[in-house]
């Protein structure tokens, strides 16, 4: 007979979880390797922009479907910030707001926004795919999900000195990022005492370390996809976004 | 005002659906041109014969969708056979099991199918969406993405000539395809009538035309994660599926 795993202690469990982190998140993904080295062309910065602000619209729908799950109004307060965070209130702009501006610097009209038939298919099917992880997982495992953020901030700090460095024409248009410094660890630490204190068994701890591991799938697959479009072999599907200027590596 | 488009004739509704193909189905992904010229190694054979059985496998399941949202008897019944020609029945073997033996052919055991968690994530998501495609669209939508198997029987009977002849090591093992040169006719001609039938508005018409295009993303997508992973740039993910004998192209 085999015997039921142990539960993990809280420091083992966070560290779990960290290690995903290490092993898969996007940090290491070759397209931010070049992108971080200054060898991405404007036209890869475009597509870049381009397709994730697919992925940026979708994440208040992600934090919505969250929200719809809870009954507690506790948690629901603390989640929806994330919700405000992106979509704006009235008195401050949000998160998509910012992204725009980061679209527009890289010389793309954002009026092309609207052109989600030119989003790249397999950025559209992780996006499919995380609303569904979050949708018919449990609540546990969506917000489990979430935890890449933990992992966020450090990337978002090089990020920021290095596009500042090799995309000087970029800098003015970098407050999405700015912002995302504060609020990522914000989010991550409420959902890291969340999930601790919800998983009650080894078993739900496991799905949560799976739940971010596919998170960290969705993240790296996106990544995939733009970097086979737009940089090796490069070759965007038929609709697909265009850039203006198509430079490959330097 | 803008006028509202008349309706096709059936001519040019069928013309239009065969264009969709000419563009966009998969026999002019480089994927499937490199295996033609006999220029995948066989580790890369083995990577697309692993992860498209993964795509093999959810054929019943979506034809089950599709069956289960027909009222109609006579419908079902000729839908039915596609289930049965992939599972086949207590007398024949199905496309399940003619699809194993080229997994085996290829050197990799009948039983490492079952590690699902070394598909690639770019092919998981695009299952996904063709699950989602065919419970979430119109009926309708979901029988015109089957009419991809129109221009199915051509890229297969040409495949056929080039696996013999680049791979003869592979030779005996290829009776799905020669299974699929007298299903795939069968049953596209049964959907093709059905849809030239059912599509009753010209709006109805460009939702089929539609999700006949969305299902040539759905393959092409499959095979781009695919050479990425496994051709060009040839980095598989993290967990995923590592050949035995990991040759590039020739």
């Amino acid at each position: 007979m085999i015997e039921p795993q142990p539960k993990l202690s809280e420091a083992e469990f966070t560290h779990a979880l960290r290690s995903i982190g290490e092993q898969k998140y996007h940090h290491r993904h070759p397209f931010h390797l070049l992108m971080h080295q200054g060898r991405l062309g404007r036209g890869q910065l475009q597509a870049w922009a381009f397709n994730r602000f697919y992925y940026q619209i979708h994440i208040p729908v992600k934090d919505s479907l969250i929200l719809a799950r809870s009954q507690d109004a506790e948690f629901r307060r603390a989640w929806r910030t994330r919700i405000e965070d992106q979509d704006g209130t009235d008195e401050r702009p949000g998160g998509l707001a910012r992204w725009i501006e980061l679209v527009k610097a890289t010389g793309i009209p954002a009026e092309q926004l609207a052109r989600k038939g030119q989003v790249l298919p397999g950025v559209r099917y992780a996006v499919e795919e995380y609303l569904r992880l979050v949708s018919h997982g449990t609540l546990l495992q969506a917000v489990a999900s979430s935890l890449t953020e933990m992992f966020a901030s450090r990337l978002i700090a090089l990020r920021l000195d290095r596009l500042r460095e090799h995309y000087p024409w970029l800098a003015g248009a970098l407050q999405y990022f700015e912002h995302r410094l504060t609020e990522a660890p914000r989010d991550a630490d409420f959902a890291l005492r969340w999930v601790l204190s919800q998983a009650e068994t080894r078993e739900q701890q496991e799905q949560a370390i799976a739940a971010l591991s596919a998170k960290c799938d969705i993240l790296w697959a996106q990544l995939d996809a733009i970097y086979f479009a737009y940089v090796e072999p490069g070759w965007p599907p038929f609709e697909a976004f265009h850039p203006r200027e198509h430079s490959h590596a330097a």
